[in-house]
């Protein structure tokens, strides 16, 4: 952290400052210019909190020099984190590809989706069971027998299950069933959520809340690495924004700026990105042009009849177009499609 | 809701539209223009899911005409909603002006600010025992031991307590000792905790999303008052855009909005509004003039060596100055900043 | 300015970037600390690029200690610039209220208004012969024969004129009629017209772009100071965000900023800010609450037939009626609405 | 148009509404639910103000069912436009791709970069001769010298030039050097030039404002094409929002949209979207993936010591594997990068 104090700052005010930052138990670097006086904070004590330093007399301003996450930091470490996932390592050259309705409707719904996106190439299989809507009027999951058939679903297909957590109570049940436990964008500073889901030790699908920036997704994975809980997967599915064109507006610049900054593997969500199905497959391709480590897609049997976001599934036939470009844009950008494991 | 068809939808297209919206329990009404018809939705089934009926075939836009909330609506209940604090009706002419430390530190520390803001005109004493941090190695709050500092505090000064919740499952136990649960900005759309606090029938302050919408808001009240709670009071506390000059921006225009378009009362945060406690008088009064149903204020002993947001908070005379304001100011918008009853 | 080095950039990379300072005309003071280098920059060369040294080997980050605006801050000018305005000057006491149609329509129209608005109080009548509309098919205004009608309106009713200048070649024609040039929104960073407009030596009403920050808004401003023209009024009338309630949000946080990081008076546009007239009085007040020194308020005679922002304009008899609220309002805040000097 | 009424509208409101659209030359198409009234504008008159018919007695709302653009939409053009540059068609299977530095710094500056870009496989040569930068202090550019030498980068190279034009009385003087005018983001609703560049009939740039829509950005166009000058290339550049960890978002949405809803080519503007060169590559390829019809990207021969925009500058070996990779993605997608014509 650094101090600048101001041009005005007396010799009283900057020996204060640097008593202050001495008590948090950090030692200073005086550099005393012609016209003012910056203070570098040297060491590692307790977090500093950079606001109270603002207060003192004589500050004009506190830099902050290092970033606040640690453990989701490319520094702490270097190499691309890999998470297993129905055979591939998410993170790695293989792309992943998560796919299914928003909502598990019924049994038959989700067991026929799941055979027709693994057909189609799909990686895992998603579906909600707990469902976070704007309403409480609106359809709001099935609760555990969702869960149940999601696990039908996976006993005959293969497919492993993603599928979205909102009570932290629930974590122990919902983990008896899910394979990845899905953080919804509405929940991303949940941290009661966060801690239970660190503590579960379950892989972990983190979604970008909708108005956080890229730091602030980062620190929330933090607080799920902090448990020991490595295996958490960053998710951007679009931000809001003024532009009204589109649901939200697909952050496609916060790809490259994860892969460089973390070690995480991050996942992009066409479908909540755009909020139209015309516009998922053109986003998916540009979403592994900068650098995807995977997709989550919403796909329905029938859009034009879903309990929620019809109007961004797409059926399974369009799926499967998409599934085949992907197979061919990723040699370009040195990834590829494996086939699924799954018998 | 009104189904614009497009300008070459066939006349096939058109009735299976019509049939589409029979079969959700609605009528219609058609109207049949040179250039294109249009469908009218009539009637009040199941919430009606406007996006599927985009999805169908000759269907260019689908619009809605009403609003999703109805509990908190004014044209469901046309008077104001009141609710005691402290002998005041928080929604009448009374101001209602909450004030206390971000977080509660020490047994001392909350006891003398709580006589503090009382000797200064506060209604009631706000202090957070848990709290929600964007680093996980941030202070987190005192928890259970915090809420009996604030029982303490409450006894001693007659204070009625705002405190924040997070834990769903923790409501019973925080309502032991709050008089009023307040929501953060991270957990507006947290539907666990809304219904959990729906369910206690405790009042409630619910802080509006750092980046919802008017709407949202009131639709996150909705999951409260349909529980039967009909005791919230919606809070505006700045939202993210892109001015970094201060911490959020305060949306000054939402306080007339809401009041038109609910019968909830609406209280101002300026601290968090405006992240530095230069600003918080100014925007206070701000507040109070354009018509909020009171304030809540961030007051700290000693800011320089404040657990958390030390940067916006007030010192103790500078906040009964701007209580002193308040009471000037007041009654040139018909309100009053009641004596409080506490002796 | 500061520059980070990174953990572990080499002596030769900390030397080379010392080197390129002191290329730039820069002196350097050297701060070793255990874990990394921090190179304080010194003196004043020409506008030095923060960017370029960011792009040198070694270097983590670049940070600036100064802001970018000189003649608009005030520290260059700690006392308020008073701008005189048909007998009274804004920026000190006295607020200033300027109020007219969106669009000048006809003789008649805007004559009347002037006559309406001045008894009602205003200081200054505002009127658009040059409109900027998104559409190239709305209505664009009466040209030159529109500022004729405004300067009949200043002669039969002694209110000074405030109109909008969209073209760089028409300022000489324009200032011919106009008492203060105004900037629209759209404009202000079309730095074409800014130099134009500060050559003019005319006094200016600079409104904040709807997506510029403070900071850019006084970047603008130095643009027009610059030319040694100082009489700037900025102008704060809403900045674009993702609220859909109102038009567009107002910041009210910016007028206590701008007011203490700079010495030029600063106006609030409440008609543009919440687009909706019912708001224009509550957030009027709110804004000298907040220490505005003036408002721009659209008034129009028969709102339900303006060729433009009738949604947003008051009727006289609602403007006199504000006028009245602003009137016993100012004095709780330091300030006074004062009798119009013109007979 | 549509008009919600209230459901207290009286019959006398309706027809006072009713008469009021037939005055301005619509007819209307009256739908009397049990709830309501909803009253569809039939017709085509003069351009109707949805705002003044919101302000009569007992509407509730006005809905817009037609976009405000005409021939920029694909309504009225269905095939893509197709604008020629140095041998390819802009709009069809040919990727355009510019190149060039911010600024033109000196003549042998440009001419060396235009070599090396046209090496590379550029299809154009970018450069800036008049500059609209934040601060006055900062250097504004070589003016008509600029477009001299660029005028000789042409002559050596046969690249066609792009170049960005600020004021409107410049047109004339900028249409002798320029093949191709540039509007910049910050003039994207300056009117006055739109209509100075519309009337030139020389084919235009025109970059989204970094906070309008993608509806305004058509308006933008429309002004251009009322004219009569119909070779108007749109250019997404990111736009403004919450995050900082690149200088704009890039809306990656917006280029699917715009070539659904319009027949103008789209280019996409890497280096300004992202303000960082390390990131340019792969936003360039998102791009191409999502659809647009070329690139524009900042090439510097030297970043470091660029005059303007050296952190977002790619030099031109990185510029080279850029096109390598965009020649590999391009037919994944149905595209190519063609052999440059010239010799």
């Amino acid at each position: 952290m650094i101090v600048v104090m101001s041009v005005n700052a007396s010799a009283r005010e900057i020996s204060d400052v640097i008593a202050r930052i001495r008590e948090m138990g950090y030692d200073v670097h005086l550099s005393e210019g012609k016209e003012r006086t910056i203070i570098g904070v040297i060491g590692r004590g307790q977090p500093l909190q950079q606001d109270l330093l603002a207060l003192l007399p004589g500050v004009q301003q506190v830099m902050r020099v290092t970033h606040p996450y640690k453990i989701a930091s490319r520094e702490y470490h270097p190499d691309d984190t890999l998470i297993p996932l129905n055979g591939i390592q998410v993170g790695s050259e293989d792309l992943a590809i998560i796919a299914g309705p928003c909502s598990v409707e019924d049994r038959v719904q989700i067991i026929e989706t799941a055979h027709a996106v693994r057909e189609a190439g799909a990686t895992a299989l998603r579906g909600g069971a707990f469902k976070p809507r704007t309403s409480p009027y609106a359809f709001q999951g099935l609760g555990e027998e969702g869960l149940q058939y999601l696990a039908e679903a996976r006993e005959e297909t293969g497919l492993p299950i993603v599928t979205e957590i909102m009570d932290p109570q629930l974590v122990p049940m919902v983990c008896q069933y899910a394979d990845v436990l899905q953080i919804g964008a509405r929940n991303m500073q949940n941290y009661t959520l966060l801690h239970a889901v660190g503590e579960s030790q379950h892989p972990v699908l983190l979604k970008r809340g909708m108005s956080s920036t890229v730091e602030e997704l980062l620190m929330a994975a933090e607080y799920i690495l902090s448990h020991g809980n490595t295996r958490v997967m960053l998710c951007e599915r679009g931000i809001r924004t003024f532009e009204t064109a589109t649901r939200n507006t697909f952050d496609i610049n916060a790809i490259p700026v994860l892969k460089e900054i973390s070690h995480l593997p991050v996942i992009a969500d066409p479908s909540h990105a755009t909020g139209k199905w015309e516009y998922v497959e053109k986003v998916s391709m540009a979403a592994i042009a900068a650098g995807a480590d995977g997709l989550i897609i919403e796909v329905h049997l029938d859009p034009e009849n879903a309990q929620s976001d019809g109007r961004q599934s797409l059926k399974p036939e369009r799926f499967a177009a998409l599934v085949e470009k992907a197979k061919q844009l990723a040699p370009v950008v040195g990834r590829r499609v494996a086939a699924p494991v799954t018998a």
